[in-house]
């Protein structure tokens, strides 16, 4: 199928049928896709959050490997998460895809199924984007959201004595790539075990609580891995921290590849893509974090701490610093 | 020099010397670059403008060819000038970066040089983006621009008997570009005859003072060339276009490269790049239009018509339909 640059744009506004993405979530987009720019308004008394994620093939997706429709959904799902991470909603979006002609067809069908999927599943629009050729699938895309003034969470805010919290298990997201990276066979992208890798989902419904009701005094998402990610918002905050190995939740290995060796400790510590929030609570204000918000467990692992260290004790009766393993694309 | 994503991000940000992009000039950006989103606000009474851009290596420049301030400032600039096309003024800039390591040091260093000087220039600053490693230089800018609410200049506002304007003179950036595809020595990026290609403009104030004064029906930054841009405020308006090949203001050949073969007619009606704004005028406000904007020249190059056709009168009598000539990756 022969496309261009403009009949791209159209399949991607025009394609109803299936994947709609024209649908108009955001009552504050004014003006959005096909004009040389999108126009927005917040709700009143509330500020406009931006953020923007690579999506590029051989880095963060391989395209024989990952089924479009994951691709489409992960594109948006992880750039929202930085939303999430701020306290605020996601509302629309900007699509930045580069394709290679053999993509144009049933590819960027499925591709763009999984986007709309994703941006029903968080009530986020299509604002606008840029699509151009390219020998390798090129995404990027930025997320426009919205939160109350004064109530965005930021990393900097947290003090030494904070306890420190996450969403859901860690590790596994890095369990179900490994999975697919060490599997000779395709694997089925229904499998229980891959779903956190191929469909992350942006803590949309914790983080604006947590904002709502000012619980957070600093949170991130976990993008990176733990032993990334914690030593970024000590540095923000300007403190240290010290968890607790045992405390962490983590991803439960299925019986059948527990002889595969698979360390859910480490997995948890330094697995990347989890897309869960991080976050620190006044020590007067931790009897009011719940258990669980919505169906995600919410779970204290540590205590930020004046020492500018990272600290991990083991369960073994052994603390030592923590060290950083996460994903890094330029180690 | 070994650099990893935090580090080149704190090189952004830190790289206080010659390059310091924290220069903060938007008011209204709350949070800016270090945390996981920014957070902007425009002035009140404004709605808050997106677009973004893909600039890639191979696709849009050559590593050795382009010289990295040039790659900078551009990248910028042609992401504001769809600011510039909806009447706005652009605020703060979201920079996508994948790079090789190699392209770590001095070229990173001159690349965002000439982002500096392009965000100076046009009092745009820095609020976030995303870094990572690639084998090839992949750029994505976001840019976030202001416009008083209800003054935006749409692409489908034309009416048939508008009069149809450009700004600056057509065909300048295609022309620097094919001197330097065609050079054997490298060309100095000094040249002026390269100047607008590798420097363009966004026309920031002409837009501004169109929206300002409402003299505009319809706009858009001309990126691909005339006969690829025409045709989309057209059918936007649903309308066609009647231009006059004589009337419009075209690149100026040098001497030196006459006996070349460069056809200024066609350089201006095909050639992209230019980033000079397209927009209509309703015929009672035809002489409200100034000869420039600036040192910026104006120019009425035709009508827009109730057919739905675009047709070119080539000053030797003939009147016919514009070829559609202007880029397209995908041709």
């Amino acid at each position: 199928m022969k496309m261009t640059e403009q009949s791209i744009l159209e399949f991607i506004v025009r394609s109803r049928s299936k994947a709609d993405l024209r649908q108009v979530y955001a009552v504050g987009l004014q003006i959005g896709i096909g004009d040389d720019a999108a126009v927005w308004r917040p709700r009143p008394g509330h500020g406009t959050i931006l953020t923007c994620d690579w999506f590029l093939e051989g880095t963060h997706f391989l395209a024989d490997r990952h089924p479009a429709h994951s691709v489409g959904w992960k594109s948006l799902a992880r750039a929202a998460s930085d939303i999430a991470a701020m306290g605020g909603e996601p509302r629309c979006f900007l699509l930045s895809l580069a394709l290679p002609e053999k993509r144009v067809g049933r590819w960027l069908a499925d591709f763009l199924e999984g986007l709309r999927d994703a941006a029903r599943a968080m009530r986020c629009s299509i604002a606008g984007g840029d699509t151009t050729k390219r020998a390798e699938i090129l995404i990027n895309v930025t997320v426009i959201g919205e939160c109350r003034r004064g109530r965005t969470i930021l990393r900097s805010g947290a003090q030494p004595g904070d306890a420190i919290f996450v969403t859901g298990r860690l590790g596994e997201a890095e369990y179900g790539l490994r999975l697919m990276q060490s599997s000779r066979k395709k694997l089925d992208p229904a499998d229980a075990r891959l779903q956190k890798h191929l469909y992350p989902a942006a803590r949309l419904e914790a983080g604006a609580l947590l904002a709502k009701r000012r619980l957070a005094t600093a949170m991130m998402d976990l993008s990176d891995g733990l032993s990334s990610d914690l030593p970024r918002l000590c540095a923000a905050s300007g403190t240290g921290a010290h968890i607790k190995l045992k405390r962490i939740p983590r991803v439960r290995i299925a019986k059948s590849d527990v002889h595969r060796g698979f360390d859910a400790s480490r997995l948890a510590l330094h697995g990347g893509d989890d897309y869960e929030l991080l976050f620190t609570v006044a020590k007067k204000n931790v009897a009011r974090i719940p258990k669980a918000i919505g169906r995600l467990a919410i779970t204290q692992i540590g205590e930020m701490t004046s020492q500018r260290k990272i600290l991990l004790s083991d369960g073994r009766g052994n603390t030592h610093p923590l060290e950083n393993k996460g994903w890094n694309p330029f180690r």
